[in-house]
């Protein structure tokens, strides 16, 4: 049985890390971290687990938690795995980090676009990008894995299969994402208020937002070419759930089938990544509260463009669920335990 | 392996058995039937089972389903139960109904409340009424029950110790409820709109709701005469959830110990009824997706009233949970089988 | 045209004043006071009035604005406008409190409910309670306008009639709210967040709600007697709305036609309340962004209680728009000057 | 005073319609048609004109209509007001058509994309294409005006100012549109009921909505050359509002300020479309209810791409308020009457 400890327990990433957890045959979480909630009882914050749980919301001194535990979760703001990451602790458990901080390659890129000071670079290269259906061999055999943020990884599955095969130009890629709220996190801010989220849409971070170099990063790696890409996130009034509309012009004319053929070649032994069947859209209700992806495409023979399409469950497959399907490679588990729950729906 | 057929697999709480018992380590559904897509792959339909539910739609034919299946839910309207079992088909296998046939046992009072005439009353007195925690031992050895409507299992739950126990006056009891709008149905009914049921709360059977002979039916057992109360149902926009409110005034003064001492009597060794702590009120998206029952009450010491309250999943422990919970007991398997996942949140 | 000054103009009561005087033909603001936003131009709060409102947000000196304004609104928490109001300032201007500073005569029950001091009680006696169609001539007369609560003005006159006129017992009504979001105002609360309010309906403030003793003293009036009730407020994840059921015991036997002359005599004249046909439900879509409240009743000849129901926009009759119906009979312009739009659906 | 016919006045834009015109100085609408509901009360499907509307809803008779009214509008699907319209009827009215059937002026491409045969394709070059900010003076002519398909409206004026000036490559324009549910229409169907599209985001239509063409006609007549784009329109759970996000490639190096100065050019002297301030993005939220379009941009100098957003609500300017802002054009009445409300918040 694996000990866990959850550094931001209490976000709905942590949150959503529990209720997963709590379903895993070989997994018991001995430590709920939560800065803001120090001693009350876990289930006082999240009354969904009355009676689940009884723990009581610890600090989040990771060297504590590693003397105790043999994997470790931080699902908090960019900048605190990085500060609190060392080596005495890399010894003792394997880490999870659910923030950036782990994510871009480049320092400096991650230094430029998250506004901040990187405090231990020297971990950057070791480790390694989660995204499971690409990564998985280095997966199983990484320290430290960081867990890939939720619109890259909707967005590049999406569009994986036709870079890596060249059959798309990768510098013509827009991709215009939607998520719900889950994803804007648990705190106090009017933007957040349910007034000013329902009846609504908006872009946000327009030719800004952080997720833009880390797309780019591993775009660049499927296409071995620099990509520059145009990434627009949209807030849409729901809880959960991520959509990608992603467009880039074919390199050459193209069939349905052929298209069709590449992408179950990548995925067809994938038990997360569904292809859906023709002229079937991704939609995100259809992936709720599961570890699936949903992807398809159209090709758009007036323009000689493709649309590609995936829909996940942002708190699943884009950030908890993710980060324990690379538990389980990380520990050689089933890579589905824990996460066979089927969508749920309405 | 329990075999299951379902008629009305494709409604909400047909897809909501469909996905509990996907769960379920002792059965498997075998015949998903529903009459407006019959031939119809089922996952085309509810498109969250791509890839994990591979039949196609059959008939709601009940002899032929008998011949095949250890257990028959019949999720569909009244009427539709009543008029397809027989003695032949009740030889071969167990029912659980999630209509109303057979929930009440004047047959008058069925039929005058729901306007039709019952195809099959022999069979109201044998039926259990299957609010397991009430009638668990009935229900182990019975082969129909009627599964309890989701107004009447939230409402009778949150007030049942304090009627039993003669603690308050159960005909000054009003029930104030409010659900999510799978409760309505799968219909394609303007008044289900999404921008007639968004941004609107509404009551509506004012006096005149079906699921009040019910409640009343199970009240009047409990409190040994015959209790009349108002009920009230309001449609919420959201998808799933109960809440009720319900007002009685006690027969004498009182103290919060007290009554919290009755409801934690009857209620805590049931799994999955929660008895909340002190002066926290139930919300339905702490019981969202599981089979919880969350009560709590609050003593008006101005008023001499008891305001008791109780929140649900309509779809799980209104519908298809309760439903599994009941088809666990009648074959022997344990009660919680196949209903343990923890509430989701957000 | 008079001169306008708002106290509190970026909160969403005073969001919809600023929209609601912007139709009125003979109303002007000059001061947009918002202590939050002092110098930020108010169209950068609310964006919806960019290129209408090119005012830049002042404090909220009571005094100053006095120089010049002819009325003043305080729409802020309770306690801000009784700490700055002062006979010099009544001298110069009308004031219309949408707190509940000057609501309730008796102070002693005022600090109790509010937990606050009430730092000017000399004013309470004078204040009038500004339910327009209750106490018509008394405020248009009045310097100091207490402006009714959300669930009170729905809540009293859903049930006003009857109670006037005897034919319930007034202690044995119930009153269940349920209101919109939005009345929880603008503050950064993690219970507000989208992904806290959606899909989820909760009770509060059960037994102890603030607009408990407000309701109960207009009661009382009205029966002359005291009254003493169960309020019980809900959040309903929707923006604007009250929906208001309330329940009581008839005195006598009585049929739909008188009771439906009773309301009718009270309101006919009224242009803001709207008696609906028989058996037409209150929905709170039908009244979203207007003036209305929309009353209907049901005899429940079974329990000899009847249901009355209201519904109304919280921000419009429950705050904004009742506040500006006082205005215009403060200063003798027409009473639905500004406030004809008709509801807005979807 | 105008005297106005409406048919398909009980669909959401007929509703729209309906509220609009009823604080519209100089109109009167004397004919509600609405073949569903013959001889029912119009207030009786539309309860918020409960004492507002008393008519009773007549047929769709053009003929018969013709002789009551000055101008009539058809809220309609395609094909109805092309079946309808005759040489004797624009001889006695204005019409302004909200259906598709005069929008494109190649019948042949009409037939196509909307697979029915065009009944009056007589008529087609003589209709105006009734976008008031770009065909101003004809609009003022015209006997029978083709009133914008919502998604056109708010993709067109996104994006106008750049093709007009060839600042962009048209060729390379991507238009990903999100459309709130009244887009749907008020039609008893699965795929709009609350459950089924509350929670969820997904595209539809994609590379095959007919609004495609429609946007590419008046782009081609912007851009002086043939245009074709890729066009998608995703359903959001929300009521109303359309937001568009569109990407285009910068013909050359460009400042903001240059950009800028373009749209303002443009558009400072329209009522009705706002250039936002640096940096802040369309949100839906703040133009619902009125008759604006916020339209803004952001450079991305890394793909020298441009991002233009609108956000409008799609029942105001994208149907009913245009239609309005048509008539006053056709009739000499100020443009924005009856248009000057301000967005509703929250």
């Amino acid at each position: 049985m694996l000990k866990i400890g959850i550094i931001g327990a209490t976000g709905y990433a942590g949150g959503e890390l529990v209720r997963l957890l709590l379903g895993h045959k070989e997994a018991e979480i001995v430590w709920y971290g939560s800065r803001s909630y120090v001693d009350q009882k876990y289930a006082s914050i999240y009354q969904n687990m009355f009676q689940i749980v009884e723990n009581t919301c610890l600090d989040d001194n990771m060297e504590a938690m590693a003397e105790q535990v043999d994997v470790i979760f931080t699902a908090t703001p960019q900048g605190l795995c990085a500060s609190l990451v060392n080596e005495d602790i890399l010894n003792k458990v394997k880490i999870v980090d659910l923030s950036a901080d782990f994510r871009i390659k480049d320092v400096k890129v991650y230094e430029k676009w998250y506004g901040i000071e990187h405090k231990s670079p020297q971990y950057i290269q070791e480790a390694v990008y989660g995204l499971c259906e690409v990564n998985r061999e280095a997966v199983k055999k990484a320290r430290l894995v960081a867990n890939p943020g939720c619109y890259p990884t909707c967005s590049f599955l999406s569009v994986y299969p036709l870079v890596k095969e060249g059959l798309i130009d990768p510098n013509t890629l827009i991709i215009d994402a939607k998520s719900g709220t889950s994803g804007a996190g648990r705190g106090a801010k009017v933007d957040n208020l349910f007034c000013e989220v329902n009846e609504n849409i908006k872009a946000y971070g327009v030719a800004g937002h952080r997720h833009t170099p880390e797309i780019e990063e591993q775009l660049s790696r499927a296409a071995k070419e620099p990509v520059l890409i145009n990434f627009t996130p949209h807030l849409v009034p729901m809880q959960r759930g991520i959509l990608v509309t992603a467009y880039a012009s074919l390199k050459r004319e193209i069939s349905y089938e052929e298209v069709k053929a590449v992408y179950d070649r990548y995925y067809n032994k994938e038990t997360f990544v569904r292809v859906l069947e023709k002229d079937v859209c991704p939609q995100t209700r259809w992936v709720e509260g599961s570890n699936f992806v949903d992807v398809n495409f159209k090709i758009d023979p007036r323009t000689r463009r493709i649309v590609m399409m995936g829909a996940m469950d942002n708190l699943v497959k884009g950030a908890a669920g993710q980060a324990v399907q690379n538990m389980n490679l990380m520990f050689g588990i089933e890579e589905a335990e824990g996460l066979r729950m089927a969508p749920v729906f309405p």
